[in-house]
């Protein structure tokens, strides 16, 4: 698969938000999942985009976001996902990856028409997300055990949505990258 | 209600698209409603804005795309809900309505903050655009009984996204501009 | 030239807005000019987009822009060069052709890559349409026979900017589809 | 002067681009300038925002961008602006300030209404970052002592262009923060 990146959601994260007692069993699921298609991703040099909500932090980098997720009570969700020196980087403000950010900008630059969604949360970000992609004429993979959610009926209807009305195709992460 | 409008989402519509068998029994259920419900809204003077797929046309306006609805099997169904000449217009390309539209300056620049949502398809654009809405920080009202969907099911975990993810506020159309 | 669109800015207008005393002169040279250069445009089959200002009306489709403009006093610097049943046609609220416009869909949809600006003002619209193409990285030609200007020092600053900071072409309007 | 931002465009530099050296004297003539200003900013408490290209490196935050300024040649043009622990930071990807970045959601987020627009290049990013802000509805300060250029006659113009057409004030940086 070429041309195909692979976009971490909301991933780098101190899990102290609303709901995010109910993200946390998805999440951790979803870390070992990830961490091992992160590895093929690299592995076979396809491009690797962390887009992460800033937190309302607008000072904030990477590097500061990371390292105060790193310093929480969660930081075994972060560490086995982490941005390597090759990784790109976006920070959004709001739920969409591709509201206000350069992403799209980015994406076309470098040639990148097919986008493998994972991270969190299914049934709010990576649904807007894809249908965002979906809308800028991207191809969109959602591999349904890389992502995680808060409320699991939501999740179910999201995933169903993505793949009816978005185009998205949606399948297992074993298929990707092997 | 003040700085409330009226937003018409995809109801001037030949319905010869992909699906429409499915979507015309529940559009046929909101043409009355939403009808009812124009009728109050310009009574009390709130701005009706008809936000509007140019299916495709570039040359298309707002005659046009009426005439040719007008004129096809299912007029019974746009006749009701059409615009009258106070009535504001913006074609849309793509679901959203506010995706690549001047929708938000048109909004900002009359003092709009709220937004009432009608039209189709509940589970397609009215979804998408109550997300775009809320990440443009406007207030999201989406009468139950005022959009028409393809799928109950997906519509059904919509209206819930809506409420539970995007702060709308779902309701009774009987309940607006009482 | 293929993929390549002529781009005709806000010469459907009324002159009675400030400064149109100003720019009268300078419309009345180039609409010949524009007349000849839609007429080979035409005949060549290249695609002619308007984009034009909605002078505020929300309403307004280019019908309604158009009669209110062959109705006013400068009547014979509109109609011949008004667009034809092919031309397609964009509203715009502000300046630059690409603000809140579905106008780069439009163009990538079409596979246009090119653009010959043309219209006026040279120091207003036209300046801030060929930074916002040079940005979005289309490449951009401007006939400078065929582009009207408020002040003709700015205009010629602006003409001098659009070549040396925006990669534009800047040439005279016979060497276009000749 | 409440509600108003001190903006620093392109002042994170290694000055090795094309027209470096045309820009290197007029850069070094507003480094103080704009040091005094940021002084007099930060003291008042107005919020300051750099908004900075990221030089084609989408991993660069401005940590990185900054370190490698400082160990550029040109390290003394960059020391004495640099950011401090309260400035506000937004990364670019082409020329104006607002282009595909969360610039617009930040400011209307801290209700920041009135940009005093500094920094480089007048004839270019500081134009178009004008422009932009104009369309969008901000009011606009340039102090022309505070914008370094490339080209004389093109600054001037400039100037010129956001004084009569977008509404922009032109003042000196001592009528600032005074």
């Amino acid at each position: 698969m070429d041309k195909t990146a692979l976009i971490v959601i909301d991933m780098i994260n101190t899990y102290d938000h609303k709901d995010a007692e109910l993200l946390l069993p998805s999440a951790t699921a979803v870390v070992p999942v990830l961490t091992t298609l992160l590895g093929r991703a690299r592995e076979r040099g396809a491009p690797v985009v962390y887009v992460n909500d800033n937190f309302g932090e607008w000072r904030s980098h990477h590097g500061e976001l990371l390292d105060r997720a790193l310093a929480g009570p969660h930081a075994d969700l972060v560490d086995p996902v982490r941005p390597d020196a090759r990784s790109l980087f976006v920070l959004k403000a709001r739920h969409s990856i591709f509201f206000e950010t350069p992403l799209t900008y980015l994406l076309h630059e470098q040639g990148i028409r097919r986008l493998v969604l994972c991270g969190q949360v299914t049934e709010q970000c990576v649904l807007y997300s894809a249908l965002d992609a979906h809308i800028r004429h991207f191809e969109v993979i959602v591999p349904r055990d890389a992502v995680a959610h808060i409320h699991q009926d939501l999740a179910e209807a999201a995933l169903l949505m993505m793949e009816r009305n978005m185009g998205a195709h949606v399948c297992a992460s074993r298929d990707l990258w092997r």
